[in-house]
């Protein structure tokens, strides 16, 4: 998986993924905040801001403008407010997913409704979907293409949702009731859906043929889902400090994971009730934990699942052969290897 | 202001109204009913369909049809897809509304996150109102006109928020902290906006210039103010039965009514007395509420409220002097009266 191929120009590496990105944080920043800023009712206002101007990695916007560029030089700016309008649908869900959860801290700051209330947090939530939907008119395209854009943006919302309410619904099924199929569903719904838009926004402003519009999409699809696995990965194995949440934390809230729903599927009566000590049971020690972990390597979900991720990011990046190389194209391979092999 | 002057024809009786409405519902209904149909959860299915095909008026988008073909006869057809991504707009609102204000029935009928949980309610307003911009999209109209529907919709959605935080705002507020000018930008955000973008947007399709789009606009949105201010007067004086809710309830919520509002404006220190019992006094005999009506009356505020309705009601009926006479411009000054002036 490393070099990608000799016939491949080299691939950003990390520091380069993280230059490019910062090189177009400064604008999609700018753009949201003047975003933001326009309305009636200043409480409201205050309210909007909170979290897409709280930071974060901005990966939506980032890959509209790219795959734009990587399409058609030049054609990134003109995508920015469609990339802009998905980052304040990523903000809109965040402000409702953490009240649905009751989640009190989000990148490091108290959450929307533990600020606000949560009667408040529903209708900021309502408005910055309402403002992400205003945001895609602005797209610097033709009316055709915008209509399409409105119409598969606001399918992805539903999507988003029914992702969303497949997550919800495993919370309250029961260890092995929640299969693969079931998984990777909710992840390509849930995740998955969003990065597929993001890309094909860029691709059609830049005036790409449908068959690269797909491609393109397909290609950011890929990489989210590959992205979210990987974020299941980190639960057991990363940095504590670098995950920003304790580690196992995932087992002991009993989230079927894809490493979850494998160990449950291949592991023998003695593994599973060494497995069931810890998963779902959040007062697990450290100890029963770390035996958690061991049983799912031993059956070999924790290797399958690294293997799947970095299938999805093979799969992901053998869709960039449609390009033509460029600076941008070399930010998106690299990219997609910063998302899901990293180590933070 | 019963003849409306014998310059214009006849308008249309509450019961021709009433049988236009009927005429028009089968065409939005069987249009909602395709529209909340398709997806991949089930159980959301479900759920979005559970208010948008409980019933109800269909004011939203029979407004936008019988403006569309009083604008270009015919044209109300095209103009359906609107009206309907209106009428699921006003369902989202109404889901997440209910929960915000922790309502248990609408229409009868266990409201939505009584039958499901507040998280699921939450998520499937969400959904309907992605629904509903995805809607839009299928308006029978060139990619401009939709594109400008959108980027209004969208504001107007935003707008709609704006009034429902004031309206949020107000039930924290003490008597006489509200002032008339709040009540009405309140009204006007909340509930008037809806109305102004399903007759402007009917306008639009219909191919109307900017000046009878707009003036269509200002029709609806005034229609839809005096019909609120008149929602208040029904609390006090409407036949129980049909209200659906107890007489005076908006008194005993302290509710900070147009009357109510007049009422503390006006009423010296001993009415102001008598009033406050029963204002804001979820136990408040019915002694007590009668007294307060007392006092609401002696004010003036009832009358005046009752004027100020219906002044809202003849400006609205001004604005459609720039349709040409049709059956259904008849209808809509009719149904002015019929939403104005209604005991029911």
């Amino acid at each position: 998986m490393e070099g990608g191929g000799s016939d491949w120009p080299q691939r950003a590496t990390p520091e380069q993924v993280k230059a490019y990105m910062a090189g177009r944080k400064g604008d999609v920043e700018a753009y949201l905040a003047q975003r933001v800023s326009h309305g009636n009712h200043p409480e409201v206002l205050k309210g909007i801001a909170y979290y897409p101007m709280a930071g974060g990695k901005r990966l939506r916007p980032v890959l509209t403008v790219a795959v734009a560029d990587s399409v058609s030089e030049g054609a990134g700016n003109r995508a920015l407010p469609f990339g802009c309008a998905l980052e304040l649908v990523h903000n809109f869900t965040l402000v409702h997913d953490d009240l649905m959860d009751n989640d009190s801290v989000r990148r490091g700051r108290p959450t929307q409704h533990t600020v606000w209330d949560e009667a408040t947090a529903i209708n900021t939530g309502d408005i910055i979907f309402a403002l992400a939907f205003e945001t895609i008119t602005l797209t610097e395209a033709d009316d055709a293409t915008v209509r399409k854009l409105m119409a598969e943006a606001a399918r992805t919302v539903f999507e988003i949702g029914e992702g969303q309410q497949w997550d919800m619904d495993f919370e309250q099924a029961g260890p092995g009731e929640v299969t693969e199929e079931d998984y990777l569903r909710m992840n390509e719904f849930k995740t998955g859906r969003l990065f597929e838009m993001a890309a094909k926004g860029g691709a059609r402003v830049a005036g790409a043929d449908e068959e690269m519009a797909q491609e393109m999409g397909l290609f950011a699809r890929e990489m989210g889902i590959g992205f979210q696995i990987w974020d299941d990965y980190l639960d057991v194995y990363a940095d504590q400090e670098k995950l920003g949440k304790d580690v196992g934390s995932d087992i002991r809230n009993g989230k079927h994971t894809l490493m979850a729903i494998r160990t449950l599927a291949a592991a023998g009566p003695e593994d599973r009730e060494v497995f069931m000590r810890a998963f779902g049971n959040e007062g697990a020690s450290e100890d029963s934990v770390a035996d958690a972990i061991g049983v799912m390597e031993r059956t070999g979900a924790v290797a399958s699942c690294r293997a799947t991720a970095e299938e999805y990011a093979a799969r992901a990046e053998e869709r960039l052969r449609k390009l033509a190389p460029s600076e941008h194209r070399e930010f998106l391979r690299g990219l997609i290897y910063y998302m899901i092999a990293r180590d933070y």
